[in-house]
Order: structure tokens, then C-alpha cells, then sequence
């Protein structure tokens, strides 16, 4: 399994964190947020910390590169329910030429909600895979 | 405002129809199908109708077409639950040289729980409008 | 039909607005915002609206009251893309004692995007229909 | 990590398959299926593996129990188009007496598309954690 990193639940370990509200779309009959509707709220959290380190995602797509998630890993710890408000704590955890794993963890009012992995290559829009920028490579090594 | 066609509550006036199973995904905190899930459905049924009249989308798109979504209607009646099987009736309404209207029913065990209206256009890839092609607006004569 | 109020094109006849940004899960293989994906946002903008008139939509339902989609319109004027900052102004724009009726305007940096209408009424838990709260009713009068 | 199962890559060793076809609404602005779009996928099979034992889970639900998911794993090998059709391989490959956990194959063609593991419990209408039905333990062991 490629999936190596581990998403630690001390929200202060992780650099950035992306704030979003649940919205009542994302809710399913059992009442809570539907487990599906997490990994919007990683990639929003993604494209959030991109743009804080200067290379917004829309830039990448501008220069003919997209950012494929090869695997991802969730585990859900505690419901989130309609208009919480759910902080996305995310670290760039690891790097290699091809490939990158982000961790991340969930928080509601400072409480452990979920953790997550994601791991992504970079593609051309041809669907061809292409080396990371130099950039990324160098902040997985912070 | 272009939205003109009106649904008809008879199911024997839609010359098709496309059979569908409700996902607990598309459920909401409600206990019911979300009204957002809909659209999904009507688009659904619609990819079903023009494979079923010998032109499916996907060829359109290996054409170089696109079928825009120009407008869209919904009256909700009576709620979908999970695991319903709704029967997604449907008509081709209206249609001129560059526009045509689709008229929905959705039943569930021979209830009426929805209708609807869509009104499209043809777009080609680079975002310009097109003609209909000949055959669609013939149909729509029927 | 019972939709019946007409959204404005005028971005300053709208009372309230509220500011979102488009996910990446919200596109579609066309390039640009999938239809569905609106009628969240409308959503979005809605739960922020009660939010912001001080009835915050999770005390509805804490209350045993839920807001149910009647009806719901939308027309697509210019594509929403990826990473847009959409502004959903809003408008309650009607109200009788069991149904209310919201438009809405959609601009990005400025420029109209999308209108929409969404009919409302009002049900207890059990399902059954409720009166509309007075205050709510006031406001439609301003 | 409670995630133990290992999703096998051939089709054969899969006592289940269902069938579904990929919606428009499914795809994203990279053309392909959007990664968040597969866990409604693995969803929809369950069900239908329920109803195939004899089992359904709207029948569960009548029944006071939900099926929680507590941790998911995908990984994507081959994207996913609009209209392709997806055969979901489905194995309930061990369980304990609080959870039991299923592995996926995906495959378009006969080709291998995507794997995944889901872990699960079931939970009363209370959200108290509950038994696994004997059923579902003994058919585990097959």
C-alpha cells in the first residue's frame, strides 16, 4: 500500500487549517454529515492551503496540471451534523518525485471528529503523470 | 422567461420512461430525498432517453457537443425515501432551432411525487452555441 | 404554479448576500459548475440569511420545525468555473401564511451568473404542515 | 488502523457484483469521475448485497439499525468516465461482533478501475452502538 502517513489527532501538530460550516445538503436520514460528503471538505481544505502557500490550484490548471488523488483514507471518530462549524487541520506529510500524502485531521469546537489521508501524483492534461514542483517537494521536507 | 412546456401529472402521456432506485447518499437530515438529488435524476433519465432514441450523449461529446442546461424546474409533490424505485417519465416538449424543453414525471409505485421542466441548448466545446441537430427537433414535432 | 416572485438582475434591490467559493467537486466534465450544484448554494445562502435575521435554521429544527422545498427554479446566464467567488444575494420575497418564497441573484466579481426562486413551506417533524412563524411573515413585508 | 481486509484484483473471488452506470453529475473538470463520487458507488452495491442475501437495509432501518461506515480506503488505478458501466465486486470479508468490513473491486470492461475496503457497525436510532445480526457474522465466515 503506497498510503504511509499517519494523520495524528493533536490539532497542533498540523500548519494550516481551513474552516468550513456543514451544510444541510451534506446531511443523509441517519441525521449526520454523510461520509462521502468528507472528502469535498479535504479537497476544499487542499485548495485553501495551496492558495496560503502562494500556488492556488487554479494556477496549476491554468498551466496544464491537475492534481489526481490516487488513494484516500478516512476514519470517522464522532458524527458532524448540520451547521457545525468543522475545522480541516492539513499537513504535507510526505513527498517523493511522483507522488505527495497529505493528513489531515477534523475538529468540531476542538473535539476529534475524523482523520484522513490523501495521496496525490501530478498529471498533465493529457492524463501523462509529471514530476512535482520542486516547491512542494521542498515543504514536505518542513 | 423561456420555461413554457408544462408537465402533465399522466404518466401515459410521456412516451418514455427510466426506472431508478433511490441512494442513501441522496437522502437528507429530513429522512428524505434531498431536493438538490433531483436534478441528477432528471439528468439521468434524460442520458437514458437519447441512448433510447439511438443518440447518446456520449457520442455527442465525441462530437464535439455539449447539452447545456439553460434553465430547470422542480415542484415537489410528495417526498422520495430511501431505497424508492422512482419511474422518471419523460417528454421532449418543445424545441426550436436552438433550444428545446423537456417535461418530467416522477412516480414512485404509480404516485405522483415530482415534476419538472429542463430547458437546454447545444453548446459546442469552445462554449459557442450550436444548431440542434435536425433529428432532435424533428422528435419534438411528435 | 404557485412560483410567482421574479428575481432582480440589480444586485442592490437584494437585501442580503452571502459569499461562497466553488468547489472542485462542484464541476462537471463540461468544464464548468454542474446545475446541481446551485441549488446548494441557494441553500447555503438561506441558512446564512435566517442566521443573519437571528433564526438560525438548526433552532427550527431543534424546535420541531423544518423548512421543506416546494418548488424551485433556476436560469443558467454565464457558467460558474472553479475557484469562483460567488455572490448569492437574496431575497424573501413573498409570504402568506404557509409558503414563502425566496429569489435570488448569483454574481461573480460582479457580473450576473444566475437567478433563481425557491417556494417554501413549513412541517413539524411528523411531516404535517405548520403555520409560518409571524416574524418571518413581517419581514416578507419589507 | 482497524482497516485490515485487502481487496483482491480478481473479479472471480468476489461472491457479488452490481452493476451501475456513471452519471454526468458524477464527472468533474478533469473529465473523470470525481474521486468523492465512488463512495455513493460502494454504497449503492451494499445495499443491493443486502437485498440479495435477503437482508435489506430500508428493512434494517424499520428496524431501529443503521449501518455505520467508521473508516473507508480507495484506490483509483483507472479513471472512470461519464456513461462507462461499472461492475462493484463486493466481498463482506471478516467481522467481529461489533464490525464487519467489506473489500471492493471496480472494474469497466473487465478492467480494473478502482479497489476499496470499508470498515462498519451498526448503531440504534439512539446512536448507541449495537450487536452485528448473526446472519451477517456467520456469512462472513463463508
Amino acid at each position: 500500500m503506497r498510503l504511509a502517513a499517519e494523520p495524528s489527532l493533536d490539532a497542533t501538530s498540523y500548519p494550516f487549517a481551513h474552516r468550513l460550516r456543514v451544510r444541510f445538503s451534506e446531511t443523509d436520514a441517519m441525521g449526520i454529515v454523510h461520509h462521502a460528503s468528507y472528502l469535498p471538505y479535504l479537497e476544499e481544505a487542499r485548495v485553501a492551503f495551496l492558495r496560503h502557500v502562494g500556488h492556488p490550484y487554479a494556477e496549476w490548471r491554468r498551466d496544464g496540471l491537475d492534481i489526481a488523488v490516487l488513494e484516500c483514507f478516512l476514519r470517522y471518530r464522532r458524527p458532524l451534523r448540520f451547521d457545525d462549524e468543522v475545522d480541516v487541520h492539513l499537513r504535507l506529510a510526505l513527498a517523493t518525485r511522483t507522488t505527495f500524502q497529505m493528513t489531515y485531521l477534523l475538529t468540531e469546537s476542538g473535539d476529534v471528529c475524523a482523520t484522513g489521508v490523501t495521496v496525490h501524483g501530478c498529471v498533465r492534461s493529457s492524463g501523462a503523470p509529471s514530476r512535482l514542483p520542486g516547491w512542494l517537494v521542498a515543504l514536505a521536507g518542513d
